[in-house]
C-alpha cells in the first residue's frame, strides 16, 4: 500500500462527464490497494467567471475579497467531486484549504505557504475515506483567506504530499508527460519517461508549462517525488526526481524556447563602478524581469551592455533607462523586439564538454546568427531571430537525437492556476 | 448612533444591478451616522444551480458535502458586496459563518445554532468597518462546515442582531412590509406599521412568507426590534416587536390562509384512554404535521375525530391510520381535500370577546359552510370549502376595518433560503 498525493487541474474537471472521470479513476488507485489524497483546482472557467462578476462591480477589487471569492472556486469543486465518489459507492471527504489545515502569510493573492497541519487529512485517511483537498489556498494565523497565486494547485499539492510523507504525488493534466520540446513544433517530440529537478526548472516554461518552477522547487527542496501524467489515458508519465539514470547517449533531455524576447541595449556609458547596480536596481525597482545580461569590452572607458525583458515590459524598461540619462550619461540607448530564445537542457552536459559549441555550430548551420548566449551548468541558452525559430528547434532536435518515430502527445495547452 | 443588522435576501442581489443598488443603500446608512453589520443570502438563482450540478453527480449527495457546496452561494454574495461597497469608496469587510463565530449542531443541511463568538464582527465594527455575514451557514466545534435550513438568513440576522446587541435587525425583501392580508387577493390591503412576535408568528404564512416563523421566534425570544422593509424603495417597513400600540378600533391585525389544506376524519373508534396518542404519535413518527385536531362527542362508546394536514402530507397520514386498524379498531376513515383554512390574527382579540362570533357571521353570510374551528388567544381559524376562498377574505377584510384607500403592494412572491 502506497499513500498518494493525486493532483487534478481545472480542465481536468471542467464539466461534470470530466469529473465522473476523475472519480472513477481516483477509485481505480484504492481498489489498487492505495490511499488517496486528492487535490483539485476550479472547474474550467469558474475562475474566469468569477473574476468577470467581480469585475462589473469594482474595476480595482481589493484582493482580500478576491481571496474570498476565488476560493469558492476550489470548494465547489471538492463538493461535486466528493459527490461523484460517493455516487460510487466510495468514501470521501472534502476539506478547504484552512480545513486542511494550510496555514499562509498574511498575504492576499499570491501567499506562500508557512506550515501544514495535516492532522485533519490523516485522520481522515485513517478512517479509510479519500481525502479531498481544495487546491490553491490557505488561511492565515488570523483566520483570514488567502491564496497561494502562481502555481498554486500544482504547490498545494507537492506541499501536502511533503507534509504527509506521500510516496508519490502524481500532477495529471491534459498532457502525457513532459516532452523533448514543444509538440507543437516538433511532431516527433519524445515523451521523457524521466527528468531531474533541475532540468524540469530550466524546462518548466516549455509547451504547456506543465508544471509551476515553483512547485518544482517546493518538491526539489523537500525531495517529493512527481509524476506528470494524462488524466485522459492510461499511458505513463515523466517521473520528476532527484537522480535519474541518464540514457546512453542522450546528454540534452529538452529543448526549449521563449518566443517574447526583447533586447535592450545602452551604448557608450561610462564604465565607473556601480553602473550595473544603479540600471539594474533601477529595473527591479519597477518591477522588470530581466533575463540574459552581456557586457561588452570596455573602450575608451565607456562600455556597452545589453540585457533581454519579456516584450510586454520592453517599453517600460525603456522608459526606466530613458529616466536615468541624467544621473548615469550613455550615448544611446537601442531595442530589438522581434526575437526568441531558445535553449537546451540537459543534466549530462557537465561531463560532456563541446555541448554548447555543438548547439552554436547547428544554428549557424540554419543560416542564422546567434545575438546573445546565456550558460549555466546545465543550460545553454541562445537569443536568435524569431523568423527562423522552429526550424532551429527541430535542427537541435535531431542533432540531439531526440527524435522519436511514434507521435504520443495528445491534447492542447492547458489552464491552469 | 445606532447599530444596524440589515438583512438582503437572494433577490435583492439577484445580479450586479442589484448588488450595487444594496451596496448604495447600506453605504447611506453610514452615512447617516449608523453602524452596519449586513448578512447576505446567495444570489438569485445561485442555489439552485448548485443543487443541479450536484444531482448531476450524485442524485442523492451526502448532506456534509452539500452544506460544503451550497455555503459557497453565501461566500460569493459577501465577496461581490464588499466589492461593491469598496467601489463607493467605503471600507468593507466580509466574513464567513465561521468567520463570524456562528457555531451549531453537528448536523448538516438544518442545523440550529448553539452560540455565537462575535469577537470578529465587534473589532472589524470598531476598526470602522461595514461588515458583511454570509448567511444561512455555520461550523461545528469540530471545523466542519454546516447550514442552517429553514429561515437561514433570517435567522442568521436575528442571531447575530440578539450577539451583538444591535439596536434594529432589518430584514430587506422585494414587499414593503407586513400586509393586513394577501395583497394579490386583497387589493386594498393595508401596510401594518407594527406588529406583534405573537401575531406575526401567526401571520408567518400570511401573502409571500416574507418572514421565517423560526426567525421570529428567535426575535421574540431574543427581543430584538425587527423591520420588514423593501430593498427596491424606502418607504417604512412594519415594525415588528413585544407591545405595539393597538389603534384605536384595530382588533384583527391580519387576515391570513392556506390553500393546501386535507382533512381526514376516523369515524367510530372505540373511546379507550391513549387513542389520541397511538394515532398522532403515529403521524408524528412518520414525520407528518398536524394542524387542527376535532374530536367530537362520544356516543355508545365510540368516538368519531378529524385532523387537517397539508395536502402533500394527506396520502401518506392515509396510509398510516389504515396500518392502525388492526390494533386500533375503527368503522371508517375518509378525507376531504379540497379546502383551506381562513385565520383572523390580533393581539387585541383577548380582550374583545365577540371577535370569534363575528367571524363565524361573516363568512356564513357569503353562503359558505365552516368544517372545523380552531381557536387561540390571539387567532381565530375556520376550515372552509376552497372555492370560495378569496370572497371570504375580503369579507373579513372589509368586516375588521382592515381596507384601506391606497394600494402600495409592490413586487412578487420572495425566493429566499
Amino acid at each position: 500500500m502506497s499513500l498518494y498525493v493525486m493532483k487534478f487541474g481545472g480542465s481536468s474537471v471542467g464539466d461534470t462527464e470530466r469529473m465522473k472521470r476523475v472519480a472513477k479513476r481516483i477509485v481505480e488507485k484504492q481498489d489498487e490497494g492505495h490511499q488517496c489524497v486528492v487535490v483539485v483546482s476550479a472547474m474550467g472557467d469558474t475562475t474566469d467567471d468569477l473574476i468577470d462578476q467581480a469585475k462589473l462591480l469594482n474595476p480595482n477589487p481589493p484582493a482580500r475579497e478576491m481571496d474570498m471569492l476565488m476560493t469558492t472556486g476550489e470548494q465547489i469543486s471538492i463538493a461535486l467531486l466528493s459527490m461523484a465518489i460517493h455516487d460510487l459507492g466510495r468514501s470521501a471527504v472534502s476539506l478547504t484549504g484552512w480545513q486542511a489545515g494550510f496555514r499562509t502569510e498574511p498575504v492576499h493573492g499570491k501567499a506562500r505557504i508557512t506550515d501544514i497541519s495535516p492532522e485533519r487529512v490523516m485522520s481522515a485517511l485513517n478512517e479509510n475515506h479519500i481525502v479531498i483537498v481544495a487546491g490553491f489556498q490557505g488561511m492565515t494565523e488570523d483566520g483570514e483567506i488567502t491564496t497561494l497565486g502562481r502555481g498554486g494547485s500544482d504547490t498545494t499539492a507537492v506541499a501536502l504530499a511533503a507534509a504527509i510523507k506521500a510516496d508519490v504525488c502524481e500532477i495529471y493534466t491534459d498532457v502525457d508527460g513532459i516532452y523533448s520540446t514543444d509538440p507543437r513544433i516538433v511532431k516527433c517530440a519524445r515523451k521523457l519517461a524521466e527528468i531531474s529537478y533541475d532540468e524540469m526548472l530550466e524546462l518548466a516554461n516549455l509547451g504547456a508549462a506543465v508544471l509551476h518552477p515553483r512547485a518544482v522547487e517546493y518538491a526539489k527542496h523537500h525531495n517529493v517525488q512527481l509524476v506528470v501524467r494524462s488524466s485522459f489515458n492510461y499511458n505513463e508519465g515523466t517521473a520528476v526526481k532527484e537522480e535519474t539514470s541518464v540514457e546512453q547517449g542522450v546528454v540534452v533531455s529538452g529543448i526549449a524556447y521563449d518566443k517574447n524576447v526583447a533586447r535592450i541595449s545602452i551604448l557608450g556609458v561610462e564604465d565607473v563602478p556601480g553602473v550595473l547596480a544603479q540600471v539594474f536596481g533601477a529595473l527591479a525597482e519597477a518591477q522588470i524581469n530581466v533575463d540574459i545580461i552581456v557586457q561588452s569590452g570596455v573602450q575608451d572607458g565607456k562600455a556597452d551592455f545589453s540585457f533581454t525583458t519579456s516584450l510586454a515590459e520592453c517599453d517600460l524598461a525603456l522608459e526606466v533607462i530613458q529616466g536615468l540619462r541624467s544621473k548615469l550619461p550613455y550615448r544611446d540607448v537601442t531595442s530589438e523586439r522581434d526575437l526568441v530564445k531558445v535553449s537546451i537542457v540537459g543534466a549530462g552536459m557537465i561531463s560532456h564538454p563541446g555541448v554548447a559549441a555543438q548547439m552554436f555550430d547547428v544554428i549557424s548551420q540554419q543560416g542564422v546568427s546567434i545575438k546573445m548566449v546565456s550558460t549555466s551548468e546545465i543550460k545553454t541558452s541562445c537569443v536568435i531571430e524569431n523568423g527562423n525559430l522552429e526550424q532551429v528547434v527541430r535542427a537541435l532536435h535531431t542533432a540531439y537525437n531526440l527524435d522519436t518515430d511514434a507521435q504520443v502527445y495528445v491534447g492542447g495547452p492547458q489552464v491552469r492556476r
